[in-house]
């Protein structure tokens, strides 16, 4: 997770918020000019346009960015509010990282795997991609995510989608699966757990309960159909689906089977959750069921009365979700809103409801359920069981305030 | 589709195979040295890493690229065999265009639907994206792609699966559909056909029957999450799922509903299809049911003997692939492959079968069937319906030759 203490509402830096947003927001007359990106020739029919490239590049009228709140850039968050659909395109993929990104070559890549198994192994890139393969939709978020709007004690804030929750991402990762692995390694019935450690300067460590290694656990290799990003792990990381981000350990190097958990720096003074009651949750590795509106959201301001989209993401870690409700009235009436095809298990869904705005003020909140009847909480919920103290698992429902002027702006009231 | 005529062995760019894939082919030895991308510190985990970045990009060692046959790059193809899993990064998406790739600016940019219509409407961006959306994972095809396995009468070719069928990709797409479009200005009842006008210098016009515009297609704005790619339409192009892809027309500017098709320069000079019978086929919009092994395939050798997994893709635009058959000794075998989820209708699907070779000659092949239980046809037996002369929708079965020494090539035998 990112460390919230060090952000602050100073940190949010709003050159950051994309252009493209900005001009949606209908400020087009006054940045228009100063910031057109690219001109148009007055007919572009009349234009022969420039061939193929080997390569493409966005419009230079998009420039969607990921943002970092922290001088050191730890963490980039994905830009929620610009995107629609539930694939987050690999370059605009959440990051975070504890000692920046590790420059690997792909010649020189090795996976050892050893401990409780009959045959320790050291596996070449080459070697794991012969294996059978497979392919899953999953999101990935960190465990961190959502801290700034569980704290938000003003009654509002200028947040974005993006600087509450933009630490989760959804791609389509490919890779053998651990259990794969782990037969051809000859792993011990009496193995429990395994220790799984990236090659960064941080040399990340996390204990994984073989439960979930022998599920739907992913050695991966790819990500959205190419090779995995840099800082997502190239050449090969951990994809635990549905466990919090920091688990999925990238830049693999090492997994070692036991028969208990490893107890790890990142494990006993990080990850581990102080409860009300004086004691800590350990080992809460599963992302339970959330959803955010995405639109509107700050920085939009409504441009005028009638009726437009309530868009937003809902997932859970436990499987498919079931429902999205939607509520423009801070929670007295919900609705169902309708879900875009596919519904993946542990994968961002897309929820869409039309909504016929008439001016007044609203507070407009989504509520998630999932296949295993779990519902999303409420932020008082989450605080009377997990209190102000808790680090990590954020998944109160949010909430935003229309105001009668249309600003839209992340509503408080939290810890 | 692309000028199949035009296409010559002599044009196939070797030195535009990525450098990935001749590293896989195991010539690491010899191009290692001299092509080396980039350092990796002797020990990473004692190097502090490069912070987050507002826009990620690939490792220096990973150079996939799309491939032009042409000086005039109309068309460049997608690495099918550099990917995996079923989603095309936005920036590898294959492109096709007929004078260019247009620059459109999103605040000046309008749709007209006119025609038999009760209201006559310019729609904004704004506006489009007022409309309640949806989001589809849904391939594009050119009606061309496959011209060069289908005419190859040389026994073997040093072709990729890019350069024979890299004209195939799949994204998730955003818009509205033109239905409801059609809702909101009143489309006749009357109404048989519809033109879609490009606002490129071509004026790329095509006209879509009704039955299909009702369905699911969309006037789409995004594409993998984000906005739409220059080369995919930038800002809104047409999005007919399963149809031929020069009819969803990029660049969308206008749209005229009438009772009859238009018989433009585009499905009269072009797209019209002749038939050994000396009649021709018009309006042979969908796109029939095909797959291709991805992997092993050229430049691919195989560096030994043992198992590895055949993988590739598969589709149909008349809805979902339900079975994935392969052979390994040219046809008199079929064995079923496996299916990744999630098997999506109108997309590509992924399909994996484990292979053991053995050090023999062999020859791989693979044959979809869709829902509607039609069976990807052999070379002889497209080439007995459709003659020698004709120009699309080249969906016959392909053939790799593993040669004993491990090379593998694409097999002729076609017109």
């Amino acid at each position: 997770m990112i460390g919230d203490s060090t952000i602050k509402e100073a940190d949010v830096d709003t050159n950051r918020i994309s252009r493209r947003r900005v001009l949606a927001a209908g400020a087009a007359g006054l940045v228009g000019a100063a910031a057109a990106p690219a001109a148009q020739p007055q007919d572009p029919t009349r234009v022969q346009g420039p061939p193929g490239r080997d390569v493409g590049a966005r419009s230079p009228f998009e420039k969607p960015v990921r943002t970092a709140f922290s001088p050191a850039r730890t963490a980039t968050f994905t830009p929620l509010q610009d995107l629609d659909g539930i694939i987050t395109p690999a370059d605009l993929h959440f990051e975070r990282h504890h000692a920046g990104v590790p420059a690997i070559d792909p010649q020189q890549y090795s996976l050892l795997v050893h401990g409780m198994v009959d045959r320790p192994t050291v596996f070449t890139l080459t070697d794991l991609k012969r294996f059978p393969g497979t392919s899953m939709i999953r999101f990935i978020e960190c465990s961190g995510n959502g801290g700034r709007a569980y704290r938000l004690t003003t009654p509002t804030a200028d947040l974005t989608p993006q600087q509450t929750d933009g630490l989760t991402s959804t791609s389509e990762w490919t890779g053998v699966r651990l259990a794969t692995l782990l037969r051809e390694v000859g792993a011990s019935p009496k193995a429990r757990w395994l220790l799984a450690e990236g090659m960064d300067a941080a040399v990340m460590t996390r204990s994984v309960p073989m439960s979930i290694a022998t599920d739907d656990a992913l050695v991966a290799y790819g990500q959205n159909g190419e090779a995995l990003r840099p800082e997502q792990g190239y050449p090969v990381r951990l994809m635990l689906p549905g466990v919090e981000g920091n688990a999925s350990v990238k830049w693999l190097r090492r997994i070692e089977v036991a028969d208990q958990p490893f107890m790890t720096r990142e494990e006993t003074s990080k990850y581990t959750d102080p409860l009300p009651d004086g004691t800590a949750r350990m080992f809460s590795l599963v992302m339970d069921a959330k959803s955010i509106i995405t639109e509107p959201a700050f920085p939009d301001r409504l441009d005028g009365h009638g009726w437009r989209e309530i868009r937003g993401l809902a997932w859970s870690g436990r499987g498919r979700i079931t429902r999205v409700e939607v509520s423009v009235d801070g929670g007295r009436q919900w609705r169902d809103a309708h879900l875009d095809e596919p519904v993946l298990s542990k994968c961002h869904t897309r929820f869409r409801l039309p909504w016929e705005w008439t001016g007044q003020e609203a507070v407009l909140m989504s509520r998630a359920t999932d296949e295993t009847g779990y519902v999303q909480p409420t932020t008082a919920e989450l605080l009377k069981v997990r209190g102000p103290n808790t680090q990590y698992h954020f998944n109160n429902i949010r909430e935003w305030l229309v105001a009668a002027d249309g600003v839209v702006r992340l509503k408080g009231g939290g810890a």
